[in-house]
């Protein structure tokens, strides 16, 4: 027998960007026995995922399906499906994950425009207009995050998706990080696709991202005059595995899919606007916390996501130590700044099973002491009696 | 309480061609709580992943990893990363996977040239040859299928990557149905590339894909011209979180490398030849029973894969009402047959878990049954007969 190496995992409370804990149902889930991604009780499970798919993200595209990968594998589809050569795209960059839209646009061969705002402030449609007007020609696509994994923004999607329309565009939102957690809207919105997550407001694990195409965006796809950049993501061909021609196309991420499917059938047990509730309370409660302790939120507000808080890290304090401290004493993950917030910001993440009130006030208790640790005069009592008021409003 | 669907997939006897049955350590190993993708437990298991990959597939190489998806991501990342617009590549078709790899190769931009052979037969070398000599100037890539799913059929890798090597191009092998089952000697092989799958003869879930790219292989991605038209498997970025500087590019598929983890450790606890001569064992065990029962094998003599036997369907036979009597009566999962073998034969895997001698001879015995149903007259005692005697040679 070699010596292979033991397996065993730290227990964490995972406060972080993401991944957010699981739930055991879903853990369980992946326990079950594998079947084939062709056995008809596989299929069966792909449709109810498809069908849940579509309540969770408030739908009615036929074209909704999880691609075999991460939430990043959504945006690449998205995007690689969506732009051809030439096409021009405006992309609203208000964080890391916009600018990665950006990226993976011009790897498509689009003619992209950046239109830049600040890492803090939401994507603002009048400078969209401008700079659709000024690209030079006629816009294929308007890209904007809904909810920056980077800056803790909620991005309103509906007010860019008239705007794109209006001028003849299709609009791509990214959900990764609001989806179960804030309102989705797809039709409401109008949004022409939209891509997640699971490992966010889903709390399943990270491993397929649920993506959904309106009419307007299959057409599209389907009218491509080249080929997709990628094979393995190729929208054209993934959906004639997941609707009723069954073709083989890749092998199913089995045990990724049992995952999901009872993530969002906890999602639905729960009710969407109960689940949105939750998150708001816990958000907010984190928040005012925070701000009761003397630290400054990073995002604007208003535009504060409950399910994302970015907080400056104050003067003299030491990321890492405070981070290490955390992890290392107490268990639990919180996130460093990303990109631009690298060294200036921490990330809390109150997502799905993580969005408890427990962790609410855990999180206030512990950074608390940590930062008097590190000389700086946390206002603790008032952090924690704030918090806990404001968990008992609604 | 939303109705939401129940979740309880059936327990099939895994004898397809993928995913074969998961190790109960593999799926309890997922079960285990998830931690953050950057979390310092996290990367050593991604590091324990890295060196037990090299030992499953017999390389020292550095750049060794798992991709954030399914084989066909594996497949994706090495051809996109390895061949950039222009480039010439010479790629041996001999069944469905083979042709994916010169599909990929095209999306990414180069010149392919299909040698083609028998749906049943190795690629021979000496018509590679003749092949790179004619493709019009200096060959970049020379790629070909290890065991190839759709036939069954195994094609000798060093012989193709010294010829590769003689025409200054790199060799790129699929391995995704070989890994773990029969012999893959990466360096021994000379090969530059190969990728892998885990639902195979690694017996985990499908969702992730063991790569290793050599130094020159490395070499020709770090000095490419056009960045690479993937995003989500561009090798330059993802080698950033897999090695030591530990940049965020994706969330990693967390339970998935945990599976992945148990499923290697596995392998290397049962030791490489042990696993090879037990898959050959029951391989070439089922081989003999099914040539006893009267029915053809449909791949060359000589190179017939003892994981995935392609046996042919007898005339008068209906494909799908004995593989549907194999799944609904005896809940065992047989493949029918891919691309040009469609409704001609039939694939059995013994993989992994899935090849033991209790499911050689369940196999033989219930589609034995079941072709008698049919009025093919099935030599049933030969068959098991022949089969016992076999599985106790080495």
């Amino acid at each position: 027998m070699s010596a292979t190496p033991a397996f065993n995992p730290p227990h964490r409370i995972l406060m972080g960007p993401g991944p957010s804990g699981a739930h055991p149902q879903v853990l369980r889930a992946m326990g079950a026995p594998l079947i084939g991604h062709l056995d008809p009780d596989f299929l069966k499970i792909m449709d109810q995922v498809r069908a849940m798919c579509r309540q969770v993200m408030r739908t009615e595209n036929a074209h909704t399906l999880v691609t075999p990968g991460t939430g990043t594998s959504g945006m690449e589809a998205a995007v690689m499906n969506l732009v051809e050569p030439g096409n021009r795209v405006v992309v609203g960059i208000n964080g890391y994950f916009s600018d990665r839209i950006a990226q993976m646009a011009e790897r498509a061969g689009g003619e992209v425009t950046r239109v830049p705002f600040a890492w803090g402030s939401p994507v603002d449609p009048d400078a969209m207009e401008r700079a659709i007007r000024g690209a030079g020609g006629p816009v294929k696509l308007v890209a904007a995050v809904h909810a920056e994994t980077s800056t803790g923004v909620e991005t309103p999607i509906a007010p860019l998706a008239k705007l794109a329309h209006d001028h003849g565009a299709l609009m791509l939102a990214d959900c990764v990080t609001s989806l179960g957690g804030i309102p989705v809207e797809g039709d409401a919105w109008g949004a022409d696709a939209i891509y997640s997550g699971t490992q966010k407001c889903l709390s399943a694990p990270p491993g397929v991202a649920p993506l959904t195409i309106g009419p307007a965006a299959w057409d599209a796809i389907r009218a491509r005059e080249t080929p997709c950049n990628t094979w393995y993501l190729d929208l054209n061909l993934l959906e004639t595995y997941w609707d009723e021609r069954r073709s083989y196309h890749h092998t199913a991420p089995i045990s990724m899919i049992y995952a999901v499917h009872q993530a969002l059938a906890l999602v639905l047990e729960e009710g969407l606007e109960a689940r949105w509730a939750r998150h708001e309370r816990n958000g907010r409660a984190l928040q005012a916390g925070l701000e009761a302790m003397g630290l400054v939120l990073h995002a604007d507000e208003g535009y504060r996501l409950p399910v994302l808080t970015t907080v400056r890290i104050p003067e003299g304090v030491s990321d890492a130590e405070v981070r290490g401290a955390l992890l290392n004493r107490h268990n639990i993950e919180i996130g460093g700044g990303l990109g631009d917030l690298r060294g200036k910001a921490w990330r809390i993440g109150l997502m799905g099973e993580s969005s408890t009130p427990g962790n609410v006030l855990l999180a206030l208790s512990s950074l608390g002491k940590i930062l008097r640790e590190q000389g700086y005069r946390a206002d603790l009592r008032a952090a924690l009696d704030t918090a806990a008021a404001r968990l008992d409003q609604p």
